[in-house]
């Protein structure tokens, strides 16, 4: 889970929301990828996203069995069915996100029985350094935009 | 729809299971993707997904509203999650897919209301056409299997 906040803090640097995700495959690192969306432009571009398709590249597989994932935060609807889709059989994550989480708050995409392939869930492993990342972003981004809006009316 | 099952029969020619997608905005297709999961080994590489990222591509932007997305059949529980994320305001869909289907066959997750975003949906349009592709490409595959078993009994 370091491995993965290490990949978070790389999108806070470009401004982007901190989230962060790694996959490994026996004991090694095979994906990372870090919350792009903004920057690129892309919906698609999530941390979990990025690193599914790095470790796919590297097994030569869409199917990433005897993988884990890490990601700093629930993973969202599109991601959670992107572990599903990529039969990840287990996965890890740190802050939940009761708003769009849909590995167990709105929705438990992962553990459904309904789908083929299913995986296990550890949450809240280092939650609260993954979420705290997540707040003081989100204060900076509203503490600046109120600045902003002083200036202005100040002007 | 006569253009994503266009998409589809790019995908079918590739070996892939047929389905395709294309995305389009005032008119314009601005997205088109079939499915290459298998030539890719690549677990995103469904054709809703390459259709959208090549949408954002277009507009220089990850939220595709005002845009309409049709898929031969029903987005599954990544694209679906997919449609939410890039807040693609109407999918129109052909066959419907009662066993993996996440836009309201299994879940209904593009019109939940508790996500931020939701689609309108239209079901069923060319349903015969592009469930019959399916149907067809099935059909050669276990005819194919059986073939190469009945092969190898023989040998």
């Amino acid at each position: 889970m370091k491995l993965a906040i290490e990949e978070a803090k790389k999108a806070w640097e470009m401004d982007e929301v901190p989230i962060g995700a790694i996959v490994v495959y026996k004991g090694e690192v095979i994906g990372r990828g870090h919350n792009l969306r903004e920057n690129d432009q892309d919906p698609i571009a999530h941390a979990e996203m990025i690193a599914i398709q790095e470790a796919a590249k590297y097994l030569k597989s869409w199917r990433l069995e005897e993988t884990t994932l890490y990601a700093t935060l629930e993973p969202c609807v599109m991601c959670s069915g992107a572990i599903v889709m990529s039969r990840i059989p287990h996965v890890v994550y740190g802050a939940t996100d009761p708003k769009g989480g849909c590995s167990g708050s709105l929705i438990n995409l992962i553990e459904d029985t309904r789908f083929n392939h299913r995986a296990t869930v550890e949450r809240g492993i280092l939650e609260q350094e993954c979420g705290e990342m997540l707040r003081t972003f989100f204060r900076e981004k509203r503490s600046l935009k109120k600045q902003i809006k002083q200036n202005n009316t100040d002007l």
